[in-house]
């Protein structure tokens, strides 16, 4: 199975597209990449840098493309799909790299030509930084990449789309959507809104304790820097699945601040020891390593 | 007025103890390090590693002393006072790396000889990794470390403590000890209360979902490796200045997930700005950076 594509058409020259495209063509996995956006500048820069070999527009960008990659923001993703669609050819494949896939997975089918797949992408790569200018070729270079095909997706397309994010360096995992979207809520959509809401808790402290941050503080909050546009739609879109997690952090949360204030010292030192040992076995290498798709029935309780 | 002190006793040799010991020596800031301990293995290791000079038993270790380091945990540093005090000269200075200040400050200062003087300091620095194995002389570089006088401390002491501590490449910042225990409850005590709870939490996660974990998540969590028995001390002698602040937090987080569980992405959106305004001014350069003692009354708001 050769894992490159002659040709990939991208809508949406962010972080993440930019970086696709250079990547792709610095390890040989895509002869041509051309691109179409709705900010015509950035894509200019982008075709100056080199980054793409042609900005074309939404309508045209699909032609001849053997993979059509959509990496607009999350809602924007059906309105570029509608745009470019018409000049997809069988036998083409369409992914995104959306951090939500449940409704992705329920809109997008629907908006291809006949023989035509899709099967979602998501690549856990990224950074507080924005746009193309920011791209880089070792983005993917170690990070998961989460395939969330269905019992519809068509077996080849997966192996196709698994083997060109192996390409770009990427670790990847396969999830159905809605336990994608379940799972991403707890290691990355949760901790984002603990972030978020510590740094505007800040607001309340007296700003010359800003002066004693250390590395500890700067690790933890470099998450909350992330962008409040990129983030708001994040959290919207995964709304469903944050619920539990959310929850389950406030009561726990709770507990420790309860044991803390009052300076209970044993308490303190028994949830501590068991919040090590949670960690432990989340992190433990069973989990997560199995390729094979992990539905919403097969996981551990997640109230 | 000279940075270093010829003979420096350190009584608990963990790794911030056994820092000060390398790096004092490296630096030219100790003639010679003496150190004593409870347990006798790790401060044989020490000695034949060469962090300290000799071992001592805790009645002696003081003896011909300039500075004596308590660096034991919090709650058993006035015993450990108590039992080296008898030998210490007038003259001599003492001071500690206790992360909690407010009760050694009213504890320390009554177990000492006459013309001892007594200047507390924290080095926010350290690690996830505990003993004088770890400890290495670069682990002050560029950390804050506050010294907590009070209006009773001996200028000269405080003055000698400040350069002692520049010496080993710290960023020194002055706090009255009250002050110090509020603002080190939001910058660090806080933001470590968060990562115990979210590990904790991860109890209910789908086990599956660790395989998704990414660079965010590993910063994120890095604090929650802190050791149990050390936080669980920490957070229980610094009980009173951390209500404020975890209601804050506890509230903001309500609110934050009130809006994400709705798909509220305006409300969102407005609170993602707001956090990020309010993370900005507290990292401006102005908080934290004036060399002069802050005490509670001069500073914003704390609740």
């Amino acid at each position: 199975m050769s894992a490159g594509f002659e040709r990939i058409a991208i809508v949406g020259l962010g972080l993440l597209g930019g970086s696709v495209a250079l990547a792709a063509r610095e390890r040989g996995l895509a002869r041509r990449v051309v691109a179409a956006g709705r900010r015509p500048a950035p894509l200019e820069a982008a075709l100056r840098r080199g980054v793409v070999d042609a900005v074309l527009p939404l309508a045209e960008v699909a032609r001849d493309a053997e993979l059509l990659l959509l990496a607009t923001p999350v809602g924007a993703m059906p309105q570029a799909l509608r745009g470019a669609a018409g000049a997809l050819a069988p036998g083409a494949l369409v992914t995104d790299v959306g951090s939500v896939k449940g409704r992705l997975a329920e809109t997008l089918p629907g908006l291809l030509p006949a023989g035509v797949a899709y099967v979602g992408s998501h690549p856990m790569a990224g950074s507080h930084l924005r746009g193309a200018e920011h791209a880089c070729s070792d983005l993917f270079e170690g990070a998961a990449c989460v395939l969330t095909p269905t019992p519809e997706s068509d077996p080849e397309a997966v192996a196709r789309l698994r083997a060109f994010w192996s390409g770009l360096g990427a670790r990847v995992v396969l999830r159905d959507p809605a336990r994608h979207d379940a799972e991403v809520a707890w290691v990355s959509h949760v901790p984002h809104v603990l972030a978020f809401a510590f740094a505007r808790a800040l607001g309340s402290a007296p700003s010359s304790a800003g002066g004693l941050r250390g590395a500890g503080f700067r690790d933890f909050t470099r998450i909350a820097r992330s962008d409040a546009e990129i983030w708001s739609e994040i959290l919207a879109e995964n709304a469903k699945a944050l619920g539990a997690p959310l929850e389950r952090v406030a009561a726990r949360l709770a507990e420790l601040a309860r044991a803390a204030t009052a300076g209970d010292r044993e308490a303190i030192e028994r949830f501590l020891a068991a919040s090590r040992e949670d960690m432990q076995r989340f992190e433990a290498p069973s989990g997560g390593e199995n390729p094979e798709i992990q539905s919403q029935g097969d996981g551990k309780n997640h109230s």
